[in-house]
């Protein structure tokens, strides 16, 4: 019993005794922070805020009125930590941004890790880039702008560039004396980079290693030999890649000459990942960025182009339709059902299509076994196609009375199921060989074809029986 | 120039320089490996893969066509690191580890760490892991079967036993002392944890700080006393939400009294955000989980649940349409075009539920701003439903020369994407207040709304308007 209240007392912040109840915000802590951003209490902010993580202090953002995200910066003024503002949503931080100064911008960013500097700056237009720039001692500018030189989503761009590089013949005693005297050192770093005279990589330490071995150890002869390294080019699709494949924590990135240049860690990765999931599922599903806080205008626009494409390819399967109107006219059943074929052919071909894409993107389906998962997706499709065919033939022949009408759907069944399972899988394979993002376009591909086959495949069969 | 030559006889492998080309198999190389284990040939498989990470061991051995793994597997008998299995899709595993005495299964075991042991351990059948658990030395069984005691997809499973805990009263001497005389650590670790004497963590220090520490200075006076516990049953998910949050590196895992009983590191949580995010984008899909390498039997009954439930709802929509089967008999352009608007919703729902299923997962959708959201959803849907209304009705006048069948798809237009739009927001959030996975249900719910107030509110204003 006493243990509970002692507990209260500890220093340390058990999940559920922070800010929130196991992890994200209460709505009661919001619905009271925006009361009292509405009636201007400063003081009631500042102390419920105070031992905030700045990821929490941005989530509370975020869920805070639009009209009200300002007056609240102004009541936090001087009290915010940098962080908060590379831990917002794209769409609220340019809205917020546009608010503040340039050498308010530049003094947020010298407290920034050089990564997450570069990605808030690269958010600006180049004239502003330019301004805050300006506002920022050269040595650390030219660190930013070398950032910026680097291709959107490159390793150049998730590196750090502080780290710790040793020569080969030093032993451990000089290693960890070179560490106290450094200053400029990362918060959080996992290994020692071990060098040759042309700072080419040569192994490393882990940390723990180092702790653990005698002062009169040379780094040489604990270090390991075995590295990924990553040019500084490569997109961070493929690092974050690396980091799974490999389990690695750290990795050394190189300049084309091989040179040690920056380490990229594995809690970068954690967002590249995180990100790059989030991009498949979006495109998906049609989105082509995450636009939950984006105005109604931009949101609007962002979708129509999808919506747009999806309105050509109907008219294309009304085109198909058209051609059987005196069927449909002379057996208005066949109207009645023809939208079962089609759906049933969409859904069977996203699936497929949606193994096919996860699989593209883990590096799990290859050319070395495409046409094998070809042909058991074929199989699969083939035997559930059948298995409908009978499902939706017998209610088709009980609902209109009518065994012509249920063979004829059956087989139409038949048809587009089998036919989605292959452009399922043929559709994403092909885009990925073109170097078109297969999540992007497989589904409005695949689903025109299923559209168009089930509405054919039944009117046509239905045309050839009955008329 | 001379820089070429000599970089190829560095060590190091450069990540083009590996068994790869940047990364992944070549297909070249499966096709070697695979005409060797046709002809048997032992010791070019041997040569080939001698320096070759277990991860790519495993790739590989997916690669190959199935009736060649079993003999591959007997050519690299005793060659294997266990890590290959553990590294392995599922059910290629399952299909290998069939093969295998308990025994060999246990041996394979004592060399994973524990989480991965636990992991791979919890695929047998419960007598089959009595078996194996048999072969296992006493310690190690227990570790392993409390491992299992917890749930599955728990903080419990993921967690590290192996760690390094202080007292707060001990130097940085005393702790590097005693991590050089234990034997038994993690691999890898990134902070030594600091405990009270009843084993309750209070601070931790980073292993950097404490390598750039003096021998006598106290881990108390340089540890960090902000930390997040993690509760050993608390779900996966959620974990890995806070190491993303709040960008850990590790964690303590504390049991229900609050003592210190495993280590969680973000290397761990890579995977689970893989998983997770995988989970999602099948489940969107229609597909309940990675069946890449399922046989076609259990992949076609996979698949079947979602079509069949698909089935359902396109039967209810046709029953829908049948309700107006006279006016589309007397008009047959109505048959034509009703697909359009089906369509159009369907996409716009599914537009707007993926946004709403991934902000969901990320907790930026909240109580507190769901209604915000939903009236810019709404707004949003309105205004591009009143853009493609002038689109389809402008193309469907043209095409039936009619201006009343254009006012009228026009309408119905506006209506079924302004529900879309609605029902995109409201159906994932009121399952995730029901507790049940937005990701899994969502879309059968919304395409189902749009498909019938699609074509109830197209042929349904036909009837009103020109009947």
């Amino acid at each position: 019993m006493s243990d509970a209240t002692e507990k209260t007392e500890d220093d340390v912040a058990l999940a559920e005794e922070s800010a929130t109840p196991t992890y994200g915000l209460s709505d009661e802590i919001v619905q009271e922070i925006q009361d009292a951003v509405e009636r201007d209490d400063a003081l009631f902010i500042h102390e419920k805020l105070e031992d905030w993580h700045s990821a929490d202090v941005a989530d509370l953002i975020e869920q805070l009125k639009p009209k009200l995200r300002l007056p609240f910066l102004k009541i936090m003024e001087g009290r915010l930590e940098p962080d908060v503002y590379s831990a917002l949503d794209e769409n609220v931080r340019d809205h917020l941004v546009d608010e503040m100064e340039p050498a308010e911008i530049a003094a947020f960013l010298n407290e920034l890790e050089l990564d997450d500097a570069v990605d808030f700056l690269e958010n600006f237009e180049e004239e502003e880039q330019r301004e805050v720039l300006n506002e920022i001692p050269p040595d650390d500018r030219a660190a930013l702008q070398e950032g910026l030189s680097y291709g959107e989503d490159s390793a150049g761009r998730l590196m750090q560039r502080n780290l710790i590089a040793v020569p080969e013949y030093w032993n451990i005693g000089q290693t960890i004396d070179y560490m106290r005297d450094t200053e400029d050192l990362p918060d959080e770093f996992y290994e020692i980079f071990v060098v040759d005279p042309r700072h080419h990589p040569i192994g490393t330490v882990p940390l723990n290693r180092a702790m653990r071995s005698k002062r009169d150890v040379l780094v040489r002869d604990i270090m390991d030999t075995e590295q990924k390294l990553i040019p500084v080019d490569m997109d961070q699709e493929d690092v974050a890649y690396l980091f799974q494949q490999y389990r690695l924590a750290s990795a050394a990135v190189v300049n084309d000459d091989g040179a040690l240049i920056g380490v990229i860690t594995v809690d970068d990765i954690v967002d590249v990942i995180s990100e790059e999931a989030e991009e498949d599922i979006l495109r998906l599903g049609g989105v082509s960025e995450d636009d939950l806080f984006g105005s109604v205008y931009s949101t609007t626009r962002a979708r129509f182009l999808w919506l747009f494409v999806n309105l050509l390819t109907a008219i294309a399967a009304s085109v198909a339709i058209s051609f059987f109107d005196a069927t449909m006219e002379a057996i208005i059943a066949l109207a009645v059902l023809m939208p079962i074929v089609a759906s049933m052919g969409g859904n069977a071909g996203t699936q497929t299509l949606t193994v096919a894409v996860r699989a593209l993107a883990t590096k799990e389906l290859t050319a070395a076994n495409v046409l094998r998962i070809l042909r058991k997706e074929a199989m699969v499709a083939f035997l559930n196609g059948c298995v409908f065919a009978v499902l939706i033939g017998g209610i088709a022949w009980a609902w209109f009375a009518d065994p012509e009408i249920g063979a004829i759907i059956a087989l139409a069944m038949i048809v587009n199921i089998l036919v989605a399972g292959i452009a399922g899988m043929v559709v994403p394979v092909t885009l990925d060989k073109m170097n078109i993002d297969p999540a992007i376009a497989s589904s409005v591909f695949v689903t025109t074809v299923t559209d168009i086959v089930g509405f054919v495949a039944f009117l046509g069969l239905a045309t050839l029986v009955l008329i």
